[in-house]
């Protein structure tokens, strides 16, 4: 449910509809001042609550059921774009795409450094790296904790890069939220509720990959998880679905890029892509990073690496630091599309 | 298999050839001639086929096995892309995108020729427009059959614009090449090898659209179905395909547009994508046509009508002829990006 | 829409109705005589059509709109089930479930002779056998053509077995049916309403397998064309699904047996189960087929061969007629069950 | 990689091969006991492990590779099957199927102690009840928590049947061991590669739930997580797929019948299937239990209350503990037919 105040409302009528709220039906709150108007919602289960009473408290305009099982982070909810800023760097409407690149994997001190040089001169404003990787395989390499971690915070504060890693585990959340700036919850994890929750409490921003089975709606009502808990700072990534059809698959997944036009529509939250666990393949990044621009992605997430054949992990979806440039350069001509179109009459 | 003739083979070499495998092996055989060479394939099956002896026929430089199901027109077999052209308009690489347009079915005289007509100063070069209507219901509306071709054809002429409708049945074939300049073989029928075999027959151009289950190398290998038959001015169509994840969907339909850059490395057909049917909302076309021009699509195929709403079929994917205005301007100028970065060094 | 004429009614009421329908709608109709009642079924687009005005006529007892775009194959349209014999065989609800077995394609008269009398001996009661094959490669083997047609009806004939074939084209239509008791439509073809209406026309049972694509609405939608040509001796198939997950496919397709009674609810026809193409592996037959009895199919559909490994074309998928009459008695046993359960009280 | 110990091997040869991994090569192992030989597996990246050498070692009979990326619970690795036994229920091949039940979410003592009672006249043996609920909706009912476990034990207590619950979180895994039997992972945890472990930790059984997008491949992998931490107790549960197909849905989900066969042909645990979920529609779950138990399911897990339509969660696929006789009774006869199948000649 949305209450929305009136344009003129005071702190004490916000104050008094919050109160009402919790003290006649234990609800929680969640308050979202937008430039001209407060809106308040509600969080849990609103089946008692009396919507007419409601509306006539003072400073209400109008309070309104949402029936979808997002409703926080819904734009019905609240209509203006949320920007998100992290150490400078701007995700969302109205900015610059960003580019987060690194490896898959943090390997060494030396790899992550050389490689945060690199991407950093290569255009990217964000660094990537895995430290606790979700493997299939209990057989595989699984990472190097919380010594990558520190490599990775190093790396940043060198080049000036905000950084971003996944969390893949309740008892890790404290110890990335140390380290890094923005805490990844990976496809896998997209249903992980209470990681998601423990996450969103160290208020930092959160990246929500997609699961490669989840609906739209199934991945919005996860993102609604982390904004329960106060915390709108999230930034969704397509990362790619199950692909359809028999046989040989030239991909690894398969990118679904209308979901970008369409979570566009449905929140004001931020929307990234991510080519490389998308498509897994490094000759098809340079071609879907630009679709996914010209769709309207806030971003873009790429693996990258100075020697893509020697990495510990997901080799064949990584691309050089060369190849990166010519792909930021490129989407950001395709931006300036965009952007051009946008504002014609 | 394909057979590469020397660069200086004469016409009695390939010849040889072709004698060689049609007597030896009763197969039938594809001559493909190239700037440079010459690469002659086998249809059927080649179990029994001699490498060694053919390779040493005169004029041969080598004969290889092509392991996939699609040989002819892989581009392991011939690397040259090819372009067709209809009526003056050229589709394929190396040139501007084509923008084929007009409504889901012709609905009258009138319809059609104001369609064409706003369409064609929109900025399309291909007329569209259905007179058999593939309909899962029988109880819905199934086109105006051959008078609503005769409309087609007399609007395409109006306007100078080839023309373009589905033949859904073989027993129509004849009737609509009687009428039109590019036969297209609807998503449904993507598995019908007799009738795509009896319209590769006409010697006009097919537009093949994807299945909407098939995988990449289904599609592939029915496109084949055509160049068996001689007929290699085959245009193929990404139209999306089945939505992953369960409740709501927002699209009917999941445009696959990884499959963009896949299809253009795995063969030398153009392809097109049809962002009316892949996504069945015309509020995302927009967005849509952009990431797929983006992705090297050769051209777009959208549903456009004056009054979408009160369209006979299709009304909430289509779109007008003044937002098919802005989006033909805007791949246009996407395509120039495209073109810019391609020629850097 | 329904009009369910009252138990009373007689030849002049029925025809009332019918004329009224059609002279006043320019509708045809579905006149479905059961053994208290007659519902009459509109065909086409009712939009127009008063229902009051209709309910009103002598002998109606209601009319009433069916939303779902199968309607004539629905049980809501008609609630008993419908029992197709074919020279003394008799398929659906409250029969032993019949067992169709024989080899993918006709090789040859011995081979298809030989399969004939090995299966007849394990039990199975129908004869099937592939003359015109679908195949994804222009390259493969593609049936024998009349010839095989012809073979398989001797085949049928000196073992009393009723004959099933796929008819893959249009133009073949007639050939098949002068030749074979049932007309089989492959999965690939369940979206070709011409050739179902074709089919239908002939006057045979249609066996309508579903596409791997396929939801069950759509599938029921298909099997209506054929209803509406006033052919209801239909029987459906469930012969596998697109496989869901990434990585190693254990099976081709995956069966999707809860397919089975949603069928039985929706429609009065029988359903039956293809576990050969539903798995493409002989050694989950057994398993799959003693499941698909369990669900309530009405029969089975089981590719066999005396020399599976030498077949010409599914070698993997086929059993041997040992196998199948193992697959046969188990299966007679299974349905003893279900038997015996639904006669208690 | 599997190293198998001669029939004859002792002690002393068994220590001699888990040193030598150790301490050469620093893996962990795991062994396999069984009724004639035991088997030694490595536990990860075994790229450097020198297969000669450990062949050669005393009573090593031979060392292979298995290339799939479960090995510890595959049948290539140990053929036995596996039967896990708790508080006197025994579940895996060879023993009469098991049959879990009980609510969805656990409501109050009464409500528990009710159900439990009920199911268990119906001839359930194990009971179910979800004390901390996964939910899509961070607005629905999250159940009892600790309250809920508790009321859950006391009524297996009372009727003699071990329990099982659903742990959610890794903060909860000690909580929820201290008070039940069997720790079930549900299938949007599947891939949570840390709950695994930890629940496999508290060294009792795991039910370990196919996630709706996972491969079979993907599923035994991770059931090789729980086994590389040496717990071997994992019961499988096919639980329903993402439906295939667009427009009007019958299930929530599909379920793949198919993997229970598969599944039985690739490891030594038992498979399980749940209907409840694996269909969300109550009467499906007749006929769908009985092809599970056709298919060669070792047990059900059904959802049942008293009154299902006041359930607090999951009614619509809920049934009577009525039902569940009923289901039970047909169940018990269809194995039955199985195992006198299974030991004819």
């Amino acid at each position: 449910m949305a209450v929305v105040m009136k344009p003129g409302a005071n702190e004490e009528d916000i104050k008094r509809v919050v109160r009402f709220v919790r003290e006649r039906y234990g609800l929680r709150v969640d308050v979202s001042r937008g430039e001209f108007q407060t809106v308040i919602g509600l969080i849990g289960n609103e089946d008692r609550v009396d919507f007419e009473q409601l509306a006539a408290l003072p400073g209400v305009e109008r309070a309104y059921r949402i029936t979808s099982p997002y409703r926080l982070v819904s734009r019905n909810f609240f209509p203006e774009n949320r920007v998100i800023e992290v150490k400078g760097v701007k995700i969302g409407e109205g900015n610059v795409p960003v580019f987060i690149a690194g490896p898959c994997a943090i390997e060494s001190r030396e790899q992550i450094f050389r490689i945060a040089r690199e991407v950093h001169e290569a255009g990217a404003n964000i660094l990537r790296g895995g430290a606790f990787k979700p493997r299939t395989s209990v057989h595989s390499f699984q990472g190097l904790g919380e010594k990558g971690l520190e490599y990775l915070a190093g790396a940043g504060e060198e080049y000036g890069m905000p950084t971003v890693s996944e969390v893949r585990s309740e008892k890790h959340v404290e110890l990335v939220a140390k380290y890094v700036d923005i805490l990844q919850i990976g496809a896998r994890n997209m249903y992980n509720q209470d990681l998601i929750e423990e996450a969103a409490k160290q208020k930092k921003p959160i990246l929500l990959k997609r699961n490669f089975g989840a609906s739209i709606e199934e991945f919005l009502s996860f993102a609604e998880r982390a904004a329960a808990q106060g915390n709108k700072d999230i930034i969704l990534c397509e990362r790619g679905v199950l692909p359809i059809g028999r046989g040989r698959q030239f991909t690894r997944y398969s990118l679904d890029l209308s979901a970008v036009p369409v979570i566009r529509k449905e929140t004001y939250l931020p929307i990234i892509v991510d080519p490389s666990h998308g498509t897994g393949r490094r000759d098809l990044i340079y071609s879907m990073s630009k679709a996914a621009i010209a769709a309207g992605a806030h971003g873009l997430m790429i693996e990258a690496h100075y020697n893509p054949d020697e990495a510990l992990s997901d080799g064949p979806q990584m691309i050089t630091p060369k190849e990166l440039k010519r792909i930021i350069d490129v989407c950001k001509r395709i931006y300036a599309v965009n952007v051009m179109e946008d504002n014609m009459p």
